[in-house]
């Protein structure tokens, strides 16, 4: 796939960037308003706006509004397909990648189950998605600007290296340079929630929300933090560790090795254990405890409220500590929410503290897509940022 | 008082905001350095510094030192006593006030016991203390920007109301229409935490860290948040609530009438409450209390370590979910912190993940200036800023 180059729109400057980004997040949008959100000027926008328009990134709305008598609007907007980016989010047993337009369009999706997690196996793996995917798109292949991979636990995205991913597995694993080599690619490995939280900025509540929390449930227990103006990324590569929060029984071991952690009551692995705890039979699955406790099994009914209850006071925590506009519950782990919904209100009203309470919560429905997206939205980003201290005009 | 016009710079633009606090913050530096960290033209700075030196905010110094050979570099500094402003920290039974200059130097200071907390008491020692403050001034009294107030609770800081403080009873109060009426000057009223993080953006641990959190610990367990380029606001007015995290025991009342907050064991107010209790003894006092654990006491020595116990789950619960640079540890509580290090160390250590536990942790010696300079910087920080969404060039 070396015949590729990656497609990248020219932008010099930071305000550069923030005038596209701003098209891309709230296009179609008015030279007038972009001015207005960014706080730059009419000039800028218009210096800035031109060669997108000419290497066919940007393009201006055909239909005139009219915002004062007599002064037609003609609104920017993003051509869809003029940047594509494929997205792969690693799991423990599968990949998924999708393929991303700049309009936020999936243009294709492909799941590939994993025999094995080391690093080569899942390399190859990923390698045949993403040239599947790219096959897939022809002619529109010339628009691809690069990669990103997703991958739970602490990820040095400067570097492109997975420094600790305890669900996979791995410790310092270069997979950026690994992958990019492959592929002939720009590569851009990303934590799996904050690649999520990337993209609910862009194109999620936080096109209209100024600070949100996406937090999600599964396997592991995650939180992506948007405030100030971007997603927290933490000194050292951690942050938004809310599964590893000390909010659980302070007997509950976790895989982390810690006690008390949320993920050691409220993961999926540690409520099926209790739920083949209580029943002495450790051959049954996440599957069978959710049929128990929609039966009414005491014991799976005891688990998922224990989850319930340590997601309340972990979302509380969070709100607490930041007060978000906008809390999102995601993860494969909202399918069960019902089994657990009671105890988490409860639990997140008697600790959430003043007029923190008024955070909006969305439950949104889980798709493998959502993960996948997010590292395809984590590369576009990386495709249009500028290196942090250049100048500016 | 009437006869005071505020100064305040001529700032049109939020560019021309970051190059003049760039200065405040990290000078002497020259224009090439103020340039390089704000992403902005030469042109831009040149053109932003000038009126700022004719109106006597900034000066060049003489001291011509050589970046380049034959190139000079005159860097910038502000002059100190250009802007003065009073800040004004509101506890349950006494004020403290500051006079603090532009160089965060703290020109004069007061401290009044207050006889009771009803707003208008409050209000009337608040005048006293600044017109004290004030009149000591002598000439440089026209050199006031304003007055900041800081207040624990839960403030409204874009219209100068106290919503709810439950240390002094109050809810819904305009304190800062109250008192601009009577001063004459601008004020504004900050949560006293967040105060205390923006001063510590301005002059403190900010100056070399991208993001920082400071605890603060006393009658209430407070936190101020900077990350992504500011202090977290919380988007309803309320964040940082560490105080209020279930975090200590779950059966622990605590005075904002929720169970298990770490208030509820971890305030000087609990402290001293569990060793009254361990006694059967209400008159003992915090002092007692101190003195008690020093002795080996087991009631207190357990008391101070519950504490410390809840404070260290606080601590790494905020690394876990912000990863921050630096954590420093204040307060007046502080000042015993011998008697719970261990158990606070043991505890943070137990639960911080990952690489985040890289932190600095700083523990800061409690001064009562350092909340009242809060206050002041408040104040200074609003007169230089420019409303959001302005024009920029
Ligand atoms: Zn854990
Ligand atoms: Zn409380």
């Amino acid at each position: 796939m070396s015949e590729h180059t990656a497609r990248r729109p020219v932008l010099g400057t930071a305000a550069s960037a923030e005038i596209f980004t701003r098209i891309i997040t709230h296009g179609p949008v008015s030279r007038l308003d972009i001015g207005r959100l960014t706080g730059l000027s009419q000039a800028k926008v218009t210096k800035t706006v031109s060669p997108l328009i000419a290497d066919g990134f940007v393009t201006v709305g055909e239909h005139a509004e009219h915002a004062f008598p007599g002064r037609p609007v003609r609104p920017l907007s993003v051509v869809p397909r003029s940047m594509i980016a494929v997205g792969v989010k690693v799991n423990a047993d599968e990949i998924f990648a999708v393929t991303v337009s700049l309009g936020n369009e999936v243009i294709g999706s492909t799941r590939r189950r994993l025999t094995g997690h080391a690093p080569e196996t899942t390399i190859t793996a990923i390698v045949k998605s993403v040239t599947a995917l790219v096959d897939q798109l022809g002619d529109d292949a010339r628009f691809l600007t690069g990669v990103g991979v997703s991958v739970s636990g602490d990820i040095d995205t400067a570097d492109g290296i997975v420094r600790d991913s305890p669900l996979l597995g791995w410790t310092h694993v270069p997979l950026g340079s690994l992958l990019s080599e492959r592929l002939g690619l720009p590569v851009i490995v990303e934590n799996d929630v904050r690649a999520l939280a990337k993209s609910e900025q862009w194109f999620g509540v936080g096109t209209d929300a100024d600070s949100f929390a996406i937090i999600t449930i599964g396997a592991g227990i995650g939180c992506g933090i948007y405030v100030n103006g971007d997603v927290v990324v933490g000194a050292h590569g951690v942050a938004g560790e809310i599964g590893h929060l000390p909010l659980g029984p302070s007997d509950a071991l976790c895989v982390c090795g810690r006690r008390g952690c949320v993920e050691a009551v409220a993961s999926s692995h540690a409520i099926r254990d209790a739920v083949c705890q209580g029943h002495d039979d450790p051959t049954l699955t996440l599957a069978d405890a959710i049929r128990l406790a929609h039966e009414g099994d005491p014991s799976a009914v005891d688990a998922f409220e224990r989850a319930g209850t340590a997601i309340g006071a972990a979302v509380a925590t969070t709100v607490n500590l930041f007060g978000p506009e906008v809390v999102v519950i995601a993860g494969e782990g909202v399918m069960d929410y019902d089994l657990y919904e009671r105890r988490f209100r409860e639990e997140f009203l008697a600790h959430v503290f003043g007029t923190a309470a008024n955070c909006r919560l969305i439950v949104r429905r889980h798709t493998f897509v959502d993960w996948a997206r997010g590292a395809a939205v984590a590369a576009l980003r990386e495709a249009i940022s500028v290196a942090p201290g250049g100048p500016s005009d």
